[in-house]
């Protein structure tokens, strides 16, 4: 007689025992058992779903939906004991499932396979994360957009190539981070319609000859639709690449905002001050106060960019349906979502540790060449061609820089003799504030724009 | 006096001329000169806008366009001279539509810097070419959505881990590569919302003190929005790492459909024929045909998942605002797009030129144990849980390999044997057209579901 | 007086306790506690350093060496209380030594700083990790040498393009994964070399006014030369990446082994069988019996170049010397060192458990054209230019193909109707056993240069 | 009669010609032409060893030598017409040599295969562009070594978490740029080795049954050794990843130097100033020079960890022995190596238009609390536990901060007050210059050892 030699759920045609490093090779319980509140309630919709097409009786969906909630609770209590050789957190489940209510617990797997059980899983767990996500991202837009509109006047000098080069207000720039998030918001939500999709029903890879209800399974899920095609249903990951690419950009994003912070930080910038309690010391150097939060945000975006490599590396060239490759999905999505869960409310705690020395801002916007600029289009409007007044104005650079002196420092008969056309309506153009002040339009840095961007933002990111 | 000692357009504040090597290695025309059809018409809506605000006059600003006109004509005739010396697209043609209209060809640049212009050219190009592939992209899931009808009843085996692992329907498997694409066209409608922005305006950094209007300069491109903040506009390049991550996971598909059809190609396999005008020889082996184009398909890969991971290093802590690090962000992209384009033809082309041999799929779909599965469901339907109906297979299996045969090729009393429950009616199962017969669920492998689901791809690849 | 209100062991000059958030995300002890055996090595080198100095007494010296020699104990047996709140491991440890030793334990860190400690820890302990993958690697090769030499003769067809080319042996085919593994040795020495450098000595980033010797230290742990200038030593992380350039591309190689593994594994190859105990089976597929180790060891290469990304990243434009971002090396080598530890392991167990079907093997070669270069190189032999001989052998496939026969099964009439170059003797050479035999030069596939080759293995990798 | 229906040189087996889409997308000849000068000489070779064996005649071999020289003087003079039918470099050369020479010109491709061919001649063109870099790498470590000489007694602050944390001299800093170049000299040096070994011999995958003496032409082309397994030969890409990775590493280096030059350069350090000749303006801000060159360099690590990433994918799951995927390998290392090239010759040239601000940079070592750590190793010397004594200075520091000084703005009895074992001889201590002075051990900040150091780099990197 046949004797199993295993005591696999799927042992039925094997002639020996699974080898002990294979088991543990192979186990992935001790990283997926973070879907099981999913692959709960997956399974409930699941049993469900097969009563109302008349394969489950409604005693036995039942008796599944009360024996995996007293599952789940005993999860939750921290009190189930997981087993590597049940491999992963499907067979732990339903193993368990079947030693609780006995034979119904051997029906659940009906018409279903772990290839469209782990996807499905993976979709709803990803989905509440993102719906998480999405709260927190609200609240630092809401503290950025206060922020921005309490320094909507504020003057600082403007960088492109980390060189002064136009005054801008504290408030527009911080608002510039802001419109990093929102489109990063944008592509959260575009995304979220593709991750919240139904692959169950998919079985193994081709569907089942049971009687299922694909749309009813979707509808008690709360999935806006079916991953259409069993075949690709099982073996697609785009939704996992697609939150990883998210996020690479979100944390290109958060890196740039750090590196300013840190460089504002820095005794030779001066712009801003982090709280103590939001930085760090030195084991040897007693002086220290670093900015590590900021740091170690900036230092994690190589983290998730690592992890949207390895799931295009781990997809490419993978032949369909399914391949035990694709266990591999789960550790960097759930390392991206907490690396980017954790660094939003960094960043919001950054935010509100944050002082900005606006007088020494506005001393370095105020000293120098950084109008310019605002002197060639005061030519321009005089008459001269925009490229005549660029080089006009190119002089008198060379000029005040060999004088030691900033253009504003210049007296109006210094400014004349380079160019007739300036007159001593020029003044106003060569402060800080005159200059941010005539660049009055929409985007523009003028603390007009800035104040109307800033409480649009806030109605924008209360939600 | 002040001479300039260089003749850069920006020269006027420089004391020495620009450095020989520097020139060379900072000049980027060779590449960025493919923008010359957006830039001319970028500047072309520039000056019609600077007419509507009353920075120019209605003649300068026809004569501007009939000079860009020109220079355009001579550009498409193979017959411009670029310099390097003048570093890029945009001060090449700045400064030749000075040397043809004169005066009027300093004031183009009226309140705009290349900083916003380099930024709304790259936008631009990228539409249309996104327009392009997307129109590609439909021609492919036409041929693809016939083939699928063409084969929806035509058996082959479905494989999972590379295993035979239950009967589905060619169509089917050819709808699992659409339903790839489509989600590929998804996230491209997605993203081209983002690109369709315009950041002309923005000037250097912090908008401009010369009356503008955004709105009417979106207006005349077809933008339909404003990237707002000038300060982010400039820096922003997450539009072209976007495209990046799309292309990326379409290439991954790609490298999964030429994975199988190379798969197929082999002798082992004998699935599919590729003709002989897609394929080429060896310098050295004369019974060669090789399967180059889906080779070379799946090599792309790794150059558009560079790209991806270049362009996220690239902006990666970069301050604001604009950093000539930037300049890097055109190769890649640039490379991305002649590449996706030109293997979504050869995959049309690939398409086109395969014969599939469906009586070697039929063959292999046949014999062995691919119907488990079905007769698995089979035991559940006459009422045994599927947990032991799994193990009774199982057995069954070990039992039919032991003897050398398919599950098809036991007698009914040899099945009877394991199990009572098994009647004459199993018989139909053990066979590869009732075994795909029966999966007639929405997304299922049914020749009646295939024929549906490709008749809808049809109508929906049509446009 | 000033009371410190923090109680970190850096708190002297700050106000205010650490943010409860900030203590958390900052916190490595979770994964850096790892180091501990390493790093309680390097601080008794340390202290001993100290005492050849005079800076310590030799009760001092030895009273650290005690305490820390308990304190390893302590955790060896699991029973060390880690806390967050004294940040990383290296806090830990020297809080621990001052509860338990008094007033010397403060004495420990003279002369140096976490930041050249955590650099020598890391060093010292992939050091011992390179060792001993070394050892496995060795293992492994020594496996592969003896499977060579065991099937020196056995013919299988040799692949390009995935169409059968010539016939080979498959120990020859053996050898090729055994040439990749003997590179990725030569780099794994060649970078052991830059690990083996001492940073100790760096302190914080500039060396110390305290006494020391560098010397002694290397020479106490081990090291063969010193990381000599101090800014340098302590923000090097190159030999972090380079073991993850080591791994990556050994990964590859794996990946190209394990694909080839799941092919031959396929129903359609039949070239090779996995033992039961080295598959799993299918929750819902009875029959299956899943190539599922080579599988995820395929899958984890993406994890190994995710890791090296995230590195390059990490160290991208980061200024001199020390940041808080470099906390982030360290998952990444981690998770590196363990994945290519198990992967080795996993590879063994593999070539350990399979069996090639020779048969099935030399019926592949034997059929259809692979000797088709064979009779190129006889007619070359015969006098005719190879160019022409390999379009006189096209010509005869033509023949073959449309025969459907293979070039051995056309008459020696037909043959000679093609060319009459060709003899008797042609026929030796249209056999799979003929045509290896005669490519009997070095690195060649002739079954007396595989033996030669595998014996030359079993020596270079019993060491 | 068989009629060829193509032109190939491959084509006696094909019965139609190749399809004109796929002729240009397979070709490669647009890129892999820049092996022309390698590839030839590896046929000369190639023909030499042939006679040797006997398989050429010595006026056959001479006239192929003959042959391929003038065509190599032909493509020199920039007079060769590539064609795309013929595919690559190599069908173009053998070709036209044909043509050139008649007859013999088929003969050349004898025991020879494309895979070994292309193989060959990228080690040979690698291996010459290897040394190139090289040589320009001695140039660069020269001049660094040089500036680091003159700066070795300039101070500066040295910063870590960029905070001034210590008192460094610059000479110390220039030199840890240095280290880093050290290593990657060191990495190049073995990797050299396993580029400069020959695959040819190893024909498509398998060897031949022609004569051929693999020994002699490795000794022909200089080659250290062979790749002996025929079927590795052919496949292995592994030198040209360890180029990438090796390249991958130098330009993270160089994007560390420059990111310190371009904060250097910034308004707000005002460490250095770059030449007017070094750097570049803008097309509207005319007070504004950039720096370009070093901004650039940073940009350019993006594209190399890129061309990194894209050949670890390409290699990733490819079965033995070549597969048209391969031809992808060509463009991202030539990318590569031109990216290097002129990084180095670009940073060596920003050297030496670099000039320091060196009153600024003391200016700032000399205000603060950089000199905190030589006040607690004071006290060590003066008998407080280390973790007292950084206890007693961070007390100090707060009690500087709190009163608007710097350490040695306090007075005697100031520091007196918090610790009686401060007294006169601390002074020398609180200056920027004792600070520096006293950290005189190897590889620390002291001008004289930082002289020593500088003394041996030059030697070093003279050669």
């Amino acid at each position: 007689m046949n004797r199993p030699t295993t005591d696999k759920l799927w042992g039925g045609r094997f002639s020996e025992p699974t080898d002990a490093f294979v088991e543990s090779f192979t186990a992935s319980v001790s990283f997926d058992r973070r879907l099981y509140a999913a692959d709960i309630r997956a399974s409930v919709a699941h049993a469900h779903m097969l009563r109302a097409t008349g394969v489950l009786s409604a005693e036995e969906a039942n008796a599944i939906e009360t024996g995996l909630g007293e599952i789940r609770a005993t999860i939750d209590a921290g009190e189930f004991e997981w087993s590597d050789a049940l491999e992963d957190v499907h067979m732990n489940l339903e193993a368990e499932l079947t030693r609780r209510i006995g034979e119904v617990g051997k029906k659940l797997h009906t018409g279903r396979s772990r290839n469209d059980q782990v996807a499905t899983s993976m979709r709803l767990y990803l989905r509440e994360e993102i719906d998480a996500l999405r709260g927190l991202m609200n609240e630092l837009g809401s503290t950025l957009s206060n922020m921005a509109l309490a320094h909507s006047d504020s003057v600082m000098p403007g960088f492109t190539h980390l060189q002064p080069a136009q005054c801008v207000t504290l408030g527009h720039h911080l608002l510039a981070w802001l419109a990093m998030l929102e489109r990063d918001r944008a592509r959260l939500d575009d995304l979220r319609k593709r991750v919240n999709q139904l692959p169950l029903g998919s079985a193994a890879l081709a569907g089942t000859s049971i009687p299922i209800n694909r749309e009813l399974s979707a509808k008690l899920l709360g999935f806006e639709g079916i991953c259409e095609n069993s075949l690709d249903a099982v073996s697609d990951r785009d939704f996992v690449i697609e939150f990883g690419a998210f996020a690479a950009i979100l944390m290109m994003h958060l890196s740039r905002w750090c590196e300013e912070i840190i460089l504002w930080s820095s005794e030779q910038f001066g712009f801003v001050q982090l709280a103590d309690r939001f930085t760090t010391g030195s084991s040897i150097m007693p002086q220290k106060k670093n900015p590590d939060v900021p740091e170690l945000i900036r230092g994690k975006t190589g983290r998730v960019y690592g992890h949207l490599m390895s799931l295009l590396t781990l997809m490419k060239s993978q032949p369909l349906a399914y391949n035990r490759d694709n266990q591999e999905d789960k550790e960097p999505l759930f390392d991206t979502i907490d690396t980017v869960t954790s660094v939003i409310c960094a960043m919001k705690g950054i935010c509100e540790h944050l002082t900005f020395d606006t007088d020494t801002m506005c001393a370095a916007a105020s000293r120098g060449l950084l109008e310019a600029t605002d002197l060639a289009e005061y030519l321009v409007q005089k008459g001269l061609a925009f490229r005549d007044a660029h080089r006009v104005v190119g002089e008198l650079v060379r000029t005040a820089t060999a004088r030691g002196r900033g253009l504003a420092e210049l007296s109006l008969d210094e400014l004349k003799a380079t160019s007739s056309l300036i007159e001593a309506d020029v003044i106003e153009r060569l402060t800080a504030d005159g200059s941010v002040r005539l660049r009055n339009h929409t985007g523009g840095t003028a603390p007009e724009q800035v104040r109307l961007a800033a409480m649009n933002a806030r109605r924008t990111w209360q939600d």
